[in-house]
């Protein structure tokens, strides 16, 4: 018995469970072990130069024979090349985000590549299909990274995601556990998409530090912030704080751009720097209390799924 | 075939449903229809003065003979007649928010009364419980009106109330139809609390331009804001413009007092003006698109919840 689903027939995987493509976070190790246990591994291209999205492709390519995504954010450099690695590297699906979907779909799609666009509203949602997207990822409020200005919450965004498109929809945001995942399916979503809780997994390439931090975060631990910029989900550490005090001072756009500079998430998810690095989490870190490797995540957040739909069964008969 | 948890069985109602106390919009006509649909039907005491409170009890005792609740939003007025009131009307059950649940729930329980509090957090649900009340009511960020600091949405919410307490969870925030409520009890909880839905109702007392302008709002249109003083989730209307102006140029919390005055939210929600009252309303406006009655709301919802929980049930086959 599995959970076939219009999202699972697309991308040709066995459980609806798609793992987040995070900058730092996801490499090719990440992304082999959650598609060898059923679900879509995704390389998160964001902080990778050309040549190293290359060599991760190579090994991705190695350790699974599964399908897999790689995630384009498409604010970071690099994209060009990027696009044309996941061409040259016959990549099964694309998950565009942060950027239109009008740009690059065509060419994906052209290349035989199936083409996912990640968004906050169902307005944006709405524009992706009419872009020729094959789903969209409509993430909520809560999650980690990047995110939307209008702040909509996962459990409002996806049943008026649900309504807008005829396409498949994922849901991201404040999902970890089989609860959220069956949760997501009641709001209308065909497959989940999740971010945080394979950050904090053994084949996660976050530094240790980072994963400590996001065991120990508790209620209120990460805030949207970076409003006028780009909206990201931060951890509050002191950097954060230190954004916090430039708003106060009523810094300008250029200011908060040379206060954030591009090495602040390497040096805080990849280097380990708690102080001075940017950490990007979801709400949900909360409830992150281990670091189980990902395809045990992977086999239980389906079989916990699984059983809360089991169990609201009962509700049926 | 009904819907029965631990919430059902403590509030001695049909359906696991439990309209939200709204200051303004939930008189006596409101919350016995919900209660005469099956659901728990609120009175939201914090915009009335003690004698109307009392009126409104008496006309609701006569309107039904079902339970129904009373909402002590602690930081208004009146609270201390307000409590007396509940005991002399013997309220089948009291709903306190927007305060500590040390102060009344053991008065009041020892009046017979059956008391929930509405917390934001985990943390805060477990004083709760230490606390004594009987059940508490999990409000994500998405909610309307008064809400917490660390804006955890419905979604992370609820799973983690849920594994903090022992006693019944309600889930509130982001609710207003069947598939949010099955998504609340995939989650964890034992019932769902609905507001803004409601507000959206027949038997509403909110002011007819407040209800169209809930027809109207889009995604985005609403926002937490004043979080220095008490969070609170406001419709952004010209009034709401007022207050984001004041905060860019830096006012203290004393001018946000001044600013905000008592009289604002009667002069929105109840006598509608939609230009410098202030409406209080969750991000799930953006899916509300009619008036019906509230016994068809209540109605609806529930027959929705028990559809989506019928065809979730196809995955455990």
């Amino acid at each position: 018995m599995t959970i076939q689903t219009p999202a699972t027939e697309l991308l040709k995987i066995k459980l609806p469970l798609i793992q987040g493509g995070m900058i730092w976070c996801s490499g090719w190790r990440l992304a082999s072990a959650v598609s060898n246990a059923g679900g879509l591994g995704t390389l998160g291209s964001g902080s990778m130069y050309p040549e190293v999205l290359q060599a991760h492709l190579t090994k991705l390519q190695a350790a699974t024979d599964q399908p897999f995504a790689v995630n384009l954010p498409l604010l970071y450099p690099s994209m060009e090349e990027h696009i044309q690695s996941c061409i040259d590297f016959k990549v099964p699906v694309v998950i565009t985000s942060a950027g239109s979907p009008r740009i690059h779909t065509e060419r994906l799609k052209n290349a035989g590549i199936c083409v996912l666009h990640v968004v906050s509203s169902a307005s944006f949602a709405l524009k992706s299909q009419a872009a020729g997207v094959d789903a969209v990822i409509a993430e909520g409020f809560e999650a980690g990274g990047h995110n939307g200005r209008e702040e909509t919450t996962t459990m409002v965004l996806i049943p008026a995601v649900r309504d807008a498109v005829q396409i498949p929809v994922i849901a991201a945001g404040g999902i970890a556990d089989g609860r959220a995942m069956a949760a997501a399916l009641a709001l209308g979503a065909d497959a989940v998409q999740i971010g945080s809780r394979f950050a904090a997994s053994q084949e996660s390439s976050a530094h240790p530090a980072f994963k400590e931090a996001i065991l120990r975060a508790g209620e209120g631990a990460t805030q949207l912030t970076l409003k006028e910029l780009a909206p990201v989900r931060l951890l509050k550490n002191p950097f954060y704080q230190e954004i916090q005090s430039a708003y106060l001072q009523g810094a300008s756009k250029e200011e908060l751009e040379a206060l954030l500079g591009r090495g602040r998430a390497k040096k805080g998810m990849f280097e380990g720097d708690m102080q001075e690095g940017e950490l990007e989490i979801g709400q949900v870190a909360q409830s992150i209390h281990d670091l189980p490797s990902a395809a045990e995540l992977t086999k239980n957040i389906y079989s916990d799924c699984v059983d809360t739909l089991r169990d609201l069964a009962r509700f049926t008969r």
